[in-house]
């Protein structure tokens, strides 16, 4: 495989409807082009490689079969679409994967048709195909027309509730609809879960070079004589009366388990399905994550996420890093303090790798839970933990800890338990987009009764609040930071037990504040630098805490200065609102104050590095230092007063 | 069964242990006399009468066998718990249920150490149950010891992905624990969904009157010779081996289906599945909702939920209403606009009497779609069903759209699909208390890009919002309107379609401008007729529209007047938020307003009137008028200022 593959057969696809003119047999062609396309692509963008090469052979399958934009076949996460991407064209555009500009990394309703419905978050495939079944068989229309809806997810989103959620509707609503369980023991960790082994087992038992006899259920799906697959298809399509799998007891007609990467099982079960499916349909497809590319299919990770890569030797390109990463400080943090208090447990949904869990998980196995693409029940499951006597550390994405926001609030804040919240990739967070943005957060915490919620304006400040949270026992409390690395301060040997609601005075000033929370601090200390320059010496704040505020402090900030700017990585309603609600109360508006609230934009911001996403969001230095010149009514050559 | 039941036994009772004295006859006795006393308690109380009847042997059962509170029972939902409230030192306060100051409706950690984990969204309790079971096996502890957990899930709550995500985890660990399936064919409406009709398949194929010998995997719980119900409790446990129930593909042992008002099934069953069970263990008991009172029995809801009634003849003694509720004009409203537009369809989590979509589904049984207490998944499948080019209104109430958050963000905000949420039960409830109250969603809602957030004034508002709702394919389009009854205004035809981020001007005044978003309008229209009392005639608006917001009605607002007030039914976050940060991005605030929010304060409030609620809150016509006066400084006769 070289750096620049041939690819003749690839190069004569502009769109799927090109692969219906293939063979068989220059479909298993393609699907070779295609693998080493997306390692090119992959080579020089980085991204998520192994998800993708797993499933070639089943994105040629299934284009060459179905009638995509018109067909909707929906990606499950979608971290696996790049080899759809090449195929729907978007070949031209794939070496700008996940770059400003460029690609998205997932599929995107607003970057093709051939994207009926974006993904990012696990396990909202099969609700999106029902929901396109349903319309369809309703009258409803899209511009591309509307025939089946195919949903591809992996075993491990399959243990996401979610996920069960719309097989149960399914299985009740009865709809033409194709489920294909992309079976690759593997999510993003090893998956767990009592699923996970009842997979392993189904296929332990039922391997798929055992083709039993279809029994009577099977009928109706049975191919008339139907090309040349046909009788190994009639042949796969086994056990459906049976009905002896989870999956048939919820409704679904169940084929498999068949090799994904075997083109001469997928095409006849999936022609043979297109033809004769009736209600919704289970197809088992076993694969391997990262395929066909020797240095994925040996990484512990199974490429599932890389950097740039030599596409030779398979060498990841990586750039050295000046400070540890935030993920990282507090895994080491947490792992420390457990040692000397084994009451410590954590709780991560599938994510023991991405939340730095996987050295807690090390050093104390039992005491950390895996629970799977879980996060309605892994918040649940902290708050009774917590109510049993143990202190859990609940280690959730930002973005993710939506999944559970109801269980937040019933179970947790309700409750008032002291369940810690180690809430990772606050913030924006790169090329993985808006999807992923942690920009909520704040706001859906601190305004639950009895919540302490703080954000860390550097890694030293992330090991002493996760010290505060271990030790705080009265109530919920959470703190946020994001990924990436820190700003490279110093690091105690231990986190300090903070004062709850204190915040710090980082500088002291005049005429106007700025009052931080979360890692903005440096780009407000970046932005002093720059005003010094202009003869103002602002006030700088960290307030660590959104909830409760440090009233003291933020009040003498307003009667002090002219000016007062909240500054924080999140959307309104969060802390600036708070602030503001303080403010009115207190009535220091009455007088007047040049308060301003510094917080994400109203709009959702596309991949770029973060630095540039900041800047979209106009949170920049330049641009806080714009703000308070504004604010301050100070012209600057040759700029506009904002 | 009379209005005062005599209760023997029953009086015998001060907590659990005291059943331990009684023979299994006196147990059966027992369970008629806790029957009658439920009865009659719910008679002069109301409430969830239902529910409890059905659970009256196993609530005894239970407390006989097991050793609460050092056992956790963990009643799902628990609105079935009225009879445990009984056993558990709670009998001479059981006819204060649901009223202020009173017993809540559900369990409640802060009311017993009975009760370990308060509940009222369904689906949590293996969560919680797993969530002890860990923590007693890692060394954790309570005050009352930490012994065995139990769940006790009905079957509707069983078709939540939460309770799959928890089944999933419980598989794999393998922890001792006892999961009481509640199977009773009846949630709140009929249950849907594939698992419903598995279950009924399960129970036609081994009703319990036919005891199969267990086989080889029932081994390890066959009880050693044990107690008078060994040998019929062995019979009973069939099936273990044969791992083709669902639950035993997720590493459950199952036993039954048993009679769940059979005291003779029951004990031996807990006494063996108490003395024997290693790792978790699902029994599945049949019982029905409303058993042993032939009004509730008899009832389409099977006495779901009930005002106070006469027991003898099980009329219930409503108060006649003034004015239609709000979810019955919602309801007859979406079922008009969808008699005039087939793209119109509609979406409950297993709310259709609750919502008021039961007109719409009568009329429209094809295009309304109860997929199951499954919010989760009902948003997903609402976006998809947008995208394919229908026009879905998504019915949830507002404190159980919590568990769709992520969905809404991820799948409809980010997407920018037409999805229109109809959102009831916005603001205090009332008798459900603080985990029914829908305090968050104009602050989860308001931030998201691309969103349009109205809140009703009264019901004719709300069928122009639920007509501007219906005519806006732009973007994601939410109302929120309250539960009870509407303020009595005449009804147009047809609602009207609003111009979108435009508020309205209710009364010209001076001074003072209140503006309103949502129900409180009608409280701050008092309060104006108060302070004209006192020379005071303030503005009122009411804003329609959080997002987005009526910048020209605000900012002239702010303007012309020297305070301005905005009141809304939810907390810190939301529109009060929204408009102060408008107000200090202007610049508002730099010379000077009196700006205060009213929101509903930062405590969880307990069950009462609603009106008693929005007391406790601050936010009636009387508290409204002294905020008035404090911010302009009016000192009142005998009255402090504020």
């Amino acid at each position: 495989m070289s750096d620049t593959p041939q690819t003749p057969l690839l190069d004569q696809v502009d769109r799927p409807a090109d692969l219906k003119r293939f063979s068989d047999a220059q479909l298993i062609q393609l699907a070779g082009e295609l693998r080493a396309e997306t390692v090119s692509a992959v080579s020089v963008t980085g991204g998520h490689l192994g998800a993708g090469l797993g499933v070639v052979e089943l994105t040629v399958a299934l284009h060459a079969v179905f009638d995509a934009p018109r067909d909707k076949i929906i990606w499950d996460v979608s971290h696996q679409c790049y080899p759809h991407k090449i195929l729907t064209g978007r070949r031209n555009r794939i070496r700008t994967l996940r770059m400003k500009d460029g690609l998205s990394g997932f599929t995107k309703r607003s970057e093709s048709p051939y994207d009926p419905f974006g993904a990012a978050h696990s396990s909202t495939s099969i609700s999106a195909a029902l929901g396109f079944s349903v319309a369809r068989d309703l009258g409803g229309m899209t511009p591309e027309g509307l025939g089946d809806a195919i949903a591809v997810i992996g075993d491990g989103a399959m243990s996401a509730g979610m996920a069960f959620e719309a097989m149960n509707n399914a299985g009740h609503l009865n709809k033409r609809l194709i489920v294909i369980l992309n079976d690759n023991e593997m999510s993003i960790a090893p998956p767990v879960g009592a699923l996970s082994s009842y997979l392993s087992r189904l296929y332990a038992e039922e391997p798929f070079q055992d083709f039993k006899a279809a029994a009577k259920g099977a009928v109706s799906l049975l191919p008339e004589p139907f090309r040349e697959g046909a009788k190994r298809a009639k042949d796969m399509l086994k056990g459906l009366a049976v009905g002896g799998t989870l999956f048939e007891k919820l409704g679904f007609s169940y084929v498999g388990p068949i090799d994904g990467h075997d083109m001469n099982q997928l095409l006849p079960v999936l022609r043979t399905v297109k033809a004769r499916a009736q209600g919704p349909i289970l197809i088992h497809v076993l694969t391997k994550k990262g395929k066909g590319y020797a240095p994925a299919e040996q990484a512990r990770d199974k490429g599932h996420a890389t950097a740039k890569f030599d596409v030779i030797t398979g060498k990841q390109k990586t750039t050295p890093s000046n400070a540890p990463s935030y993920t990282s400080v507090f895994g080491k943090t947490l792992t420390q303090l457990a040692g000397q208090d084994d009451r410590i447990v954590a709780v991560t949904a599938a994510m023991p790798d991405g939340t730095g869990l996987n050295l807690f998980a090390e050093r104390f196995p039992s005491r950390c839970f895996d629970v799977g693409i879980a996060e309605q029940h892994g918040v649940t499951f902290s708050a009774a933990l917590a109510a049993g006597g143990l202190r859990p550390f609940c280690t959730m994405y930002s973005t993710f800890l939506q999944r559970g926001y109801d269980q937040v609030v019933h179970d947790v804040a309700i409750q008032r338990l002291p369940v810690r919240f180690a809430i990772d990739r606050a913030g924006l967070v790169g090329a993985d987009g808006a999807t992923h943005a942690g920009s909520y957060d704040i706001a859906y915490l601190a305004n639950l009764p009895g919540f302490v919620v703080m954000a860390a304006a550097d890694e030293a400040e992330l090991m002493h609040m996760v010290a505060t949270a271990a030790a705080h026992d009265d109530s919920p409390i959470a703190f946020r930071y994001p990924r990436g690395e820190g700003v490279g301060v110093e690091l105690p040997e231990q986190g300090e037990v903070l004062a709850i609601g204190k915040g710090r005075m980082i500088q002291q000033g005049k005429r106007v504040a700025l009052l931080s929370f979360g890692t903005r601090l440096a780009e407000i200390q970046k932005a002093a630098e720059a005003l010094a320059a202009r003869g103002i010496t602002p006030t700088i704040a960290d307030a660590r805490f959104a909830k409760p505020l440090d009233r003291d402090l933020i009040l003498s900030l307003a009667s002090d200065h002219e000016a007062l700017i909240t500054v924080e990585e999140g959307a309104v309603g969060g802390f600036g609102s708070h602030v503001a609600q303080l403010l009115a109360e207190e009535g220091v508006f009455d007088t007047g104050l040049k308060f301003r609230s510094m917080v994400l934009p109203d709009t959702f911001i596309d991949q770029a590095s973060p630095a540039d996403m900041y800047a979209v969001a106009g949170m920049n230095a330049a641009q806080i230092e714009a703000r308070v010149l504004a604010v301050l009514g100070v012209a600057t050559i040759g700029e506009k007063r904002a």
